[in-house]
């Protein structure tokens, strides 16, 4: 399925050297016309020099471009880190012909290391060169780090007989976890609506999407969110049922690629949803689910295929909120694995057993003591986790 | 180094099967009177048959034995399970010819699979038999599961010349966390202290000790820990300072079984402490290194022997606590690796690589806005751990 950029962006990706086996490093998203922007960014302590300068600029809710690299986070860099992002973003306005205010960036890599700013203000000839609407999957490979594949999609609805299009591009396969955004994620739009109607349905769309993802259950110091939109499509925002049509459609659009990168996560082999039910709240739904997602233990049986209920009981059981044992149900898809706290026997276990050797299902924990509901999503814990985390420096 | 068990305690451990692969699986320890008693148990909401007989038998503050059982943990096992703790207890008291309220139980292994114990009953006379002051070291191997090596260790004291002695022995090697004691730990002591003041003593000492310990951030639903005094040295806890010395011995003999359980730890090969000062508050200091100690990230390149300084900063500033990155200094043993929130640069890099090439080392992270100060011990995530878990139960 070819992706289709909506009206009046073009993008781009190469490579500038900053990786050194010689991949795309480099890409840029622009909008011929000044965008309409709005973004949320790492809740980290520890925030990457890009972070910082977006974080400013975003403020006066115009945007007409935005340079990401990868290879380096420029991140604990310093003063001389936050002038190396706003050199990036220079070199940009300057290679675009725009005003320097109106470009954004973001880095993702290596943390530490000085952001080599040299090569990103000599490819950025041939980067400005490249632009064009499709070139928006050259974009997405330029900010892939640990990726495996790059992370592109689309959609489109109608207002007024108007049809617009939301084109979205993530990266992100390690370091994410519920509280944060996603690593990367870059939205560009041709609805007309204004920065804090943005604003809104972004942070709404991403508690939906990646807020419920974990891959490892740490975060990252360069995690950016942002939407543009430039309005093109002729299609407006007027009022709460347009506001409302397009939520769903930015929802699906990333619980899509959320869900690509969590099926995308370091050495991940299964897909995992885990829905709680029957908490006394939707908060404590919410941190059964999270304590099950995040259990190291509990992913390794997923990646040993193993039905190890015991380990799911025993994450929910530590998650510090109301559980009744003994009144605990756990399904894996429609298997029921355990009634009222206790093994359903080795039928079940037969049965589950199949369920595991998919690689997309959903495990269901009904607690039994409320209505409060959750779901995350997951994956299991691989030998390559380790092996990709053991030594990515080197 | 040969263990001392303390005087009038008696240990055993046999093989009844419950293993499959038929090594040792049942252990006793016997007091010749009764002994006064305290124990800590897991805060998990899920806890196991023989926790919750415990918990019960506990409360009248004396024992004479405790019978503990490997490879099933007794636990999601409904009404069976409780029924099948109390009859290994009363099987242990039959045996042993004394009353069953004198006989706690504990069990770890597999999760919800109900406990055969006809072959508990049948080994019971072995089992009786075998008893003796050295049985400590068959003890300590029948209440392995996944640990490589038992963990027997013992301190003396003196009090108004009289010496006495602490035996401790301990299993686990996963599923550690704090604010949980360990798996299992039980230890004997021949001094006098009433059950009031050894439940003070071992609060503070388990805080010290096995609540300063993680290896993956689970926890587990049989975690037991207990201590038995039965007043055969004539070494008479009296005042303050009888108390003060005591509670240094237990905590020193705790914190060096709390240690080598993570040396041991599933799959890991480094013995790492963590110390956070400089915190706003101890508790501050405390959720930065329980963070840092829990970050798969983190533990992945020390598995890698990476001083990857960019995610122990990444995993502190996630802590939800306070954090002026620009003011964090982080160091590698004596080894400056970073200095107010950034790198010091290839030297550096090259001494740290040499820390961490050594099985046991520290990483100090001063975050200079407070006073508060923690510390922590964590081990490596390696490709082992992910094994030795997803193929647990086959």
């Amino acid at each position: 399925m070819e992706t289709i950029m909506c009206s009046g962006f073009k993008a781009a990706g190469v490579a500038s050297g900053l990786k050194k086996n010689g991949e795309k490093d480099l890409g840029l998203i622009f909008s011929t016309v000044p965008a309409n922007v709005a973004g949320l960014f790492t809740r980290n302590k520890i925030q990457a020099a890009p972070v910082l300068l977006d974080k400013k600029r975003i403020k006066s809710g115009v945007c007409q471009a935005v340079i990401v690299n990868s290879g380096n986070a420029n991140c604990c860099t310093g003063d001389q880190g936050m002038r190396d992002a706003a050199a990036m973003a220079k070199f940009a306005s300057s290679g675009l012909g725009i005003s320097e205010d109106l470009v954004l960036a973001a880095s993702t890599g290596v943390i530490g290391e000085p952001l080599p700013v040299e090569k990103i203000e000599a490819a950025i000839p041939s980067l400005v060169k490249a632009l064009k609407p499709e070139g928006i999957s050259d974009f997405a490979e330029a900010i892939m780090t640990t990726d495996t594949v790059p992370k592109v999609a689309f959609r489109q609805g109608k207002l007024d007989g108007k049809t617009f299009t939301i084109t979205g591009v993530a990266k992100g396969a390690g370091m994410i976890r519920p509280d944060m955004a996603t690593m990367l994620c870059f939205v560009c739009t041709d609805i007309n609506a204004d920065p804090d109607l943005l604003k809104d349905v972004l942070y709404i769309a991403a508690e939906q999407s990646f807020n419920r993802i974990t891959i490892d259950g740490d975060t990252s110091t360069n995690d950016t969110l942002l939407i543009m939109a430039n309005g093109l499509s002729g299609a407006v925002v007027k009022n709460r049922t347009d506001k409302n049509l397009f939520q769903g459609i930015l929802n699906d659009l990333l619980i899509g690629l959320a869900k690509e990168m969590v099926r995308d996560g370091e050495g991940a082999t299964k897909l995992v949803e885990i829905v709680v039910k029957g908490a006394l709240s939707n908060e404590d739904a919410r941190k059964v689910a999270d304590t099950v997602a995040n259990s190291n233990l509990v992913k390794t049986a997923l990646f040993g295929e193993d039905a190890n209920w015991g380990r799911i009981l025993a994450a929910a059981g530590r998650a510090k909120v109301p559980v009744e044992p003994d009144k605990v149900d756990i399904f894996f898809n429609d298997v029921l694995m355990v009634k009222a706290g206790m093994g359903c026997g080795k039928t079940a276990e037969a049965e589950a057993a199949k369920v595991l050797k998919v690689p997309e299902f959903t495990i269901l924990i009904d607690l039994n003591i409320g209505n409060g509901y959750a779901s995350v999503f997951t994956c299991d814990f691989s030998i390559d986790y380790v092996r990709i985390n053991a030594d990515y420096r080197s």
